[in-house]
């Protein structure tokens, strides 16, 4: 297996390199379904401006955040009775599709309809609590969003946690981060490592739009849970990148344990990334006990990594741009910047994504 | 009369297109009179700092708020008992002309006269409780400031109440919302609004250097007074724009009610105006008792206003400019934009503003 | 001797003309000795990012602040128990040179080795209770840092105050305000400033890499202390300048009194400046009675300077650049733009500074 380069050369942002790449024909998680009511709600996707809500029939809509009319953003306004968009400023309403259907004082039938009023609109759907959003106005969605992991263990014993964090970095940098395991034997030490240090072999493999690495011998110790029923030594344990945005970490010792942490992805920016934790995890416990300990457990990681990946921002745009060495350790960052990559030209070709190999497929040992 | 289309291409403002234009031969508000007493005043006009201070006859300067030894803001420091402005880092004085007429240890009669060493200063007069500002150095002002309305009840049944705003907007902005009736109807509904609607004619007229409308079968209940003596059923009411600033609202009951709020815009910089309130009113009740309920009123309203010409700066801000559509009741905003862009583009021509009609006549018929 | 002219055309900064000129094979402040202990200083040198740490051998060292890996500054780490700093990210480690020492996890005798993965250095020494740095990467510093003066009275009657300030403003516009004699005379005339005027002679010298003011016949109560033991009148005063970032202001009454105030500049960017007052003294009275009056003293006077010169920094950005203008009383400001120009523009041409005198020298009048 090559050793991984840096990301290339090719990052979008202005004033300097940086592993800033939106593909545009994927879903991507817009909000948790049950944050999504009877008000308008603001994001911002890959830096523009969008309005969420949910029409007559409980169907969520995407608009552009802005009132044709006058500018102001149509989140500052409120969902008619009618299930409409009203805008704040002069009551102009639109249905799902964007279009104007009431112009408050203009006389005549259907005087509010005219092209010039409407406003563009995204594809939505909603599955496993999640509304979605196909960033490319005007394309066909293709596919469906990404499936949560099923369990089927006794449903006494599957529990599910889900906390979110606004990070101060390109989604690029969240993604990296989340599969990286070295930060985590050294960052996170004080919450994972044992004193002793062992050989760990990773296997990476593709996946189908995707990435993953299995880790072979790593001991109980040096994951998020010290002592396992039956003596067991070692975990099984995966890390996958699934594109566009989702990054997932797998925890088994068969047949007690299975916990999944599945991280969904906003990009509201190039630099600030929404990332959804769903933890969902079976073991011998009840679920109730669990959840607050995985809760407590998951937020203090997050804490130390939020920080950091804010430093990394930070000093990368201080710098003028990223400039990162890798090394063999750095098993997932760089085939998750190809995979990217490659989505994003692919668009711009209006070709399909080459379903080429990536190189990547091989074994790494390293010690933790 | 033909639809109204958006603000023209010629927004100056790097980064996109907006409502900015900023004629230089007019006189603009500087400060109310009673504001300007022996500290020196700092403004912006048009994003130029200007120090505002008064003479040792009393008599209101303006000069460019720089020093011109060390460059610190003549605002910091004060007006000397001489009646000259003086710095506050090495003590540099300056008369009204801008002229140095003192430089701290120099020695030698008249060693402080220099070129080099003095401030441009612009023109000045004080009318109607308010100083007056020529924002073009170096060319001679004509014409008078912009005369606020006579009233000739009986002095106790006159009023007048003042309220100054800085608003998020352009001034073209501010000018618009100020004279604009659909959102009156909607916005401010809770405040305005009845429950039934009528049909409403507006007259639009060209003026001297400005545009009006007059509306005609226009309810009581939709204006700012609910019940009238007499059991009139409709006002009077005209909106009126002036060059370059002025937005003038009256309604009369006649001959009860008369009420004229006169706005006076200083535009600050391209997305930040100050705006002066100077509600003139008479009625049969004491214009004391009437003074508190008109400046609640106008303050609630004001509140709503100013939170969305923010929003809509905003957002035009992050969409890289204005992108406005028009409805034939958008009555003032058009006519306002070609009236400043005239202006505008006259004074770069160097020549006098062409009085060629606006094509603005012509009547509107809404519902509200 | 010449009126001196304004800073001349070639301030480095983009967007206009500002007294900005950072030589860079020069020895710079970069903290006191104290300061730097167990824990990574952060600081920015002309705007570059810099961490210091001690070694193992307690040797000061500066590396650039930015982790090879995922670029995380090395200041968010710490000093590793071996004296190398340590990543707090994946916990790599770098020696004093900057060479990749460790990294966690990779397997292989000399593993962390790679030429890809090291950090530039500066070069650093430390005198007098200063850190200093050379900004040059890869150049040999040449000479010694600037040495504090020494003091020959009796130990007990000698004393030292060090404050330090983050002035908003260019290291230009720090090092001519703390040399200037009249903004004194006005600004802090409260505190300095007697009822009468006097008529005072200064006399300028050039100094190797340096320039010097001497004044004749001041009066002590223009000073900073208004009675002398003896009744002596008059001061010796000098203010001097050293290349490339020394004020100096020396106050005696031979034999009694000797105060010096040694201010040493680290320009953290072109428009923030660190200064640190190293003032010493020797009196009649005993130093431990003095520490509290200078002390209180000097933090008066420097809050009123410096807040002025953020006043000018500001000023002069809105502006779009400096547009100074100077008198024969501006006696060091120019020289001190002219030596640093000079400077830097050696460097540029790789030659050393020329010994050129500055044409500086003379004699003027002026009255305090």
């Amino acid at each position: 297996m090559a050793e991984p380069d840096g990301p290339d050369s090719e990052g979008t942002v202005p004033g300097g390199r940086y592993s800033v790449a939106f593909p545009k024909r994927w879903w991507y998680p817009a909000c948790p379904s049950s944050t999504l009511r009877s008000k308008p709600v603001a994001i911002t996707l890959m830096d523009a401006p969008v309005v969420l809500y949910r029409d007559a029939t409980g169907f969520p809509r995407a608009l552009v955040d802005r009132c044709p009319h006058r500018n102001v953003p149509l989140s500052a306004g409120r969902v008619h009775p009618s299930g409409t968009i009203e805008c704040g400023y002069h009551g102009w309403r639109f249905d799902g599709a964007g279009s104007c259907v009431a112009v408050p004082g203009l006389l005549g039938k259907d005087a509010a309809a005219s092209p010039t009023r409407n406003v563009p609109a995204y594809a939505t759907t909603e599955r496993d609590g999640f509304v979605w959003i196909w960033p490319e106005q005007g394309s066909e969605p293709t596919g469906e969003p990404f499936a949560l992991p099923a369990f089927d263990a006794a449903p006494s014993k599957v529990g599910e946690v889900v906390f979110a964090y606004d990070l101060d970095c390109t989604m690029h940098a969240a993604l990296e981060n989340a599969l990286d395991v070295p930060h985590t034997a050294f960052l996170h030490g004080g919450i994972f490592r044992s004193g002793e240090q062992h050989d760990i072999t990773a296997v990476r493999r593709d996946l189908n739009d995707g990435v993953e690495v299995e880790y072979l011998g790593e001991p109980v110790a040096f994951g998020p849970i010290k002592t396992l029923p039956g003596g067991a030594r070692t975990f099984d344990h995966w890390d996958r990148f699934f594109l566009p945005c989702v990054a997932q970490v797998e925890y088994r010792v068969a047949p007690w344990v299975r916990i999944v942490n599945t991280i969904l992805h906003l990009p509201l920016s190039p630099f600030r990334t929404r990332a959804w934790f769903v933890v969902r995890f079976s073991s011998p416990l009840p679920a109730k006990a669990m959840r607050p300990i995985v809760l407590a457990r998951g937020r203090g990681i997050l804490k130390q990594d939020a920080d950091f990946l804010a430093l990394q921002t930070e000093n990368a745009r201080r710098f003028g741009g990223e400039r990162y060495t890798s090394t063999e350790l750095d098993l997932l960052g760089n085939g998750i910047w190809r995979l990217l990559r490659r989505a994003e030209r692919a668009e711009r070709a209006g070709t399909p994504p080459a379903d080429e190999p990536s190189s990547e497929s091989g074994t790494v040992t390293f010690r933790a």
